[in-house]
């Protein structure tokens, strides 16, 4: 039981046009409500009503919403959450459109986290009946699922601790200042068998350095990479390989200036799975393989 | 907590030099421990001692290990294993090489199970500082890690049953012989993020139909099937795609002719996932979706 | 100078409306004229004004196009065939659709061969100013063009020796029963830098065992044969390797029952290049590297 | 008949132990040769003597070797650019290890080329009878085959007019600074059936941009990318997608600070292809389509 994923990202974006040309024409996500100041999307191939809400105005994370098994895994969450000293308080089906009862926190790193067992059933585009691989008329990228969530804070070591403890994740990999009490630069911490279900780097609270989708492997990487140059989609870095993690990627940017990620790739986890620790003078290397190179832009830019 | 994944797989092989061949020099495992009646052999990018186990003497399975959490989860699949009506037998530390104390049991479907929290830690090739995203030098297909099996018994339905109350299992797929009151002819059940940890299809019971190899895509798979053809591996059927799960797939024999598989893709689950229906007259399509034919080999060689 | 390439592939269907689906839906070549009892076809990547024409009544090749790079070539081409003993005539602009004067050749194993040096010009779907490295909607497989044919004939040496000294041809691989006066059982012939422009097995005269299309790489393969199972397409064998050329391959039947091809890779080629040979106890590796064998269709059904 | 290939770089390197370890251990060609002075090296799926000549002292190109079809084709060649007016001198039998006689040109960018039409047979890895898709243990990136180069002029329009006159190559991609009437920034073109043999932009004469290995598709870079990192080979741009070729590419630095580039994919050509045109404000989405951003480094750092 426990946290079973990253359900939704809550964003702002300062044009609702130009995130409906991205986020729908683009990235080919399915645009399934709209109010006048939001655009709730999901991708083909999750069950959920939605997993990216757009909000009108500024840029930035609003919340992030992680799905847990069970009413029973909030109400022992909230116990350990409050006993963590974090500030929490309940949600009431509705105050999220399609999601149920819940759980608000404000973490240790001053952003929101949404903790619920229950959002709206929609079904993927290829069903659950005899289904086929994939839809057979995507659009765009076409991604088939949201997978994880990078956020900066200013302790990493605090929001580390606050996510094994309060939530039972583990840390796949930690970048440290260096070996012998080195001080913790960045987390990566999974609830499922991926390697990072959220991660956070050393930087100001309460900012987002990017959310990511799931393609299936490298050769839809670079298709997407193709796609962003055909759509003129602001490009950050990539396609390459991470070390952390070993998956591969592109870094862009929506129309807002938020910054998306694809994802592929990347090896299997479980709780017993030691971290893996990198140095900081080998930080470049676990970002970007194969160059070895951080631009500037990769670790300034924030929304 | 509870079950984290499939173990080890326990063999038997009627020819140890050829077993050797096949799992050492083709497949690219690494033998970590051998007697004079069998060879112990773990995958580049496991952390336990072993997870194959070939011991001289007829072929099919002597036994399957599932690695839990915590001596607390067994304490507790032993109760409900025993409610469920099956026979249980405490197994101590070093009964099998490097592994701790368990509880070995006896299938609804004659197969034997253990399940153990404590192995010894030998680390995957890459280590744990600063890695690199593979090792340098594998040899032949270098596979990173076993997956999945897939096993055969008398009553589907009632292994279903054992491994969804007993151990926490979830059915990621089911094929039935029709839509309503339809009878269950097979499953694939996880415990991990993966549509199977393991599975069974209605044929005798005791018997082995696979075990599987994890690859990292599509590409890998063929390389695996190339390697196959240089050093002789008798190939069942593949490269190709499943329509369950989505992988991609060669099935082979070993020289004993147990049945291997190499897999690759798959979607991602998680507890709440509906399970997927297959109706029989869609199952070739369902197993081999590209050409949508079963070969009787394929349904028939069992070990 | 000299032969360019396969241009077109001018086959007979038994059900227009049928291929109209295959060609045009799954496979998603682009309908640039029809008749009543003929379409013209063009892929997306292809600059001429067709590559298939399918016309309605019976199955099988009615003949074969090849592009020359000038009139010149084909007035030397034209003495050399008939010195070789076969039967020629001039056909004249517009007896083809959009293609201009050229040669009418009837090969010693019967088939009808065109050469040609002229045909419209119409352009490709991402064009010559800045482009795209593909076209951004396509539809189905999206076969950028056709690649090569493969023919029957009593005779292989001849026919050899009709494409080497009539056509300037090169061998890049030879089937022989036997190494050491072995007979010919088969030939890939190249004019360009690719494994074969052409190829002819021993077989009866005058019949198609498939023509083929190129596509990008092993995972174009794997999509095409998702879409294969998608649009109720039959499929021979594959997807697999070839031995003989390297490539990757899906072999599948249009609803008349032509066969076709999807291919990929192969190595380059260049007239130093020696050929290979492969005897004839290799042959089922040399057509499906991977299983090694050959099913009794693929060997038998021509039209 | 006439040019079939780029046939050898001749390169200098400073420094013959650290080339040793990057043409050798890191791309994974064989050392078929050595002098006091110089390496020969040969790619495995490459039938020639040797393929890259790296002679110790400086950096840069010596000269680059085309191979050609016959002697006649020779002289022919050697008659147009001397009607060219370039200077050309017969060059002897064993005046390069292991090559026939030919002709040494001094191009127009002062560039050295030399043609010829015989060198020593060594044959491929996988060698001509029912040979298997790859040789099993190749090292490192195992790069199959050199493919072209890339060299630096003051005026790319001679050199274009040179290789269309002299030696019948076409250009298959060209950029010029604007549409009507522009400047001619840079030309690739082709003697074979791929997007580029030789390719040239606006630079100083007689310098070398880089030269180029083949690989078999996208996984491949990245797995050479990954390769790069391991050997700490320094990465100057990739892996990403060439506009101009549609090419998959990693540019690379060899220690003596020659760029090299592991480049897969790209379209065919034919001599009737018309010459895509890319304007100067494209021009980084004609190199790096996926970023559309060029590095300092990359226009500016040559040998």
């Amino acid at each position: 039981m426990g946290v079973m994923r990253l359900g939704y990202v809550h964003a702002r974006v300062t044009d609702l046009a130009a995130a409906r040309s991205h986020y729908g024409d683009t990235l080919g996500m399915r645009l399934v409500h709209e109010e006048s100041d939001r655009l709730y999307y999901k991708a083909w191939d999750e069950y959920d009503h939605h997993s990216v809400v757009l909000e009108s105005g500024g840029v930035g994370l609003v919340k992030l919403g992680y799905k847990c098994q069970s009413p029973d895994d909030i109400a022992e969450f909230e116990n350990r959450i409050q006993r963590f000293g974090c500030i929490t308080e309940r949600m009431s089906k509705g105050e999220n459109l399609a999601v149920g009862d819940g759980l608000r926190v404000v973490l240790p790193s001053d952003h929101v986290l949404e903790l619920y067992a229950d959002i709206e059933h929609v079904g993927t585009e290829t069903g659950t009946l005899n289904p086929d691989p994939f839809p057979r008329h995507l659009v765009g990228v076409g991604v088939p699922r949201i997978d994880h969530a990078l956020i900066t804070c200013e302790e990493p070591e605090v929001l580390e601790r606050f996510f094994a403890e309060c939530l039972d994740f583990h840390a796949s990999e930690r970048v440290v200042t260096q070996l012998d009490d080195g001080e913790l630069l960045g987390s990566w911490m999974f609830c499922t068998n991926t390697p990072h279900d959220i991660a956070f780097i050393k930087g100001p609270n309460g900012k987002l350095h990017h959310f990511a989708y799931y393609l299936t492997d490298w050769n839809e990487i670079l298709r997407a990479g193709d796609l962003f140059a055909m759509d003129d989609v602001s490009v950050d870095v990539g396609p390459t390989r991470h070390g952390i993690t070993r998956g591969q990627t592109i870094y862009f940017f929506d129309p807002s200036g938020n910054r998306n990620e694809v994802f592929s790739g990347g090896y299997i986890t479980y709780p017993d799975f030691p971290t893996i620790t990198w140095t900081a003078d080998q930080l470049a290397k676990g970002i970007f393989y194969v160059s070895r190179e951080l631009n500037d832009r990769f670790t300034t830019v924030l929304t």
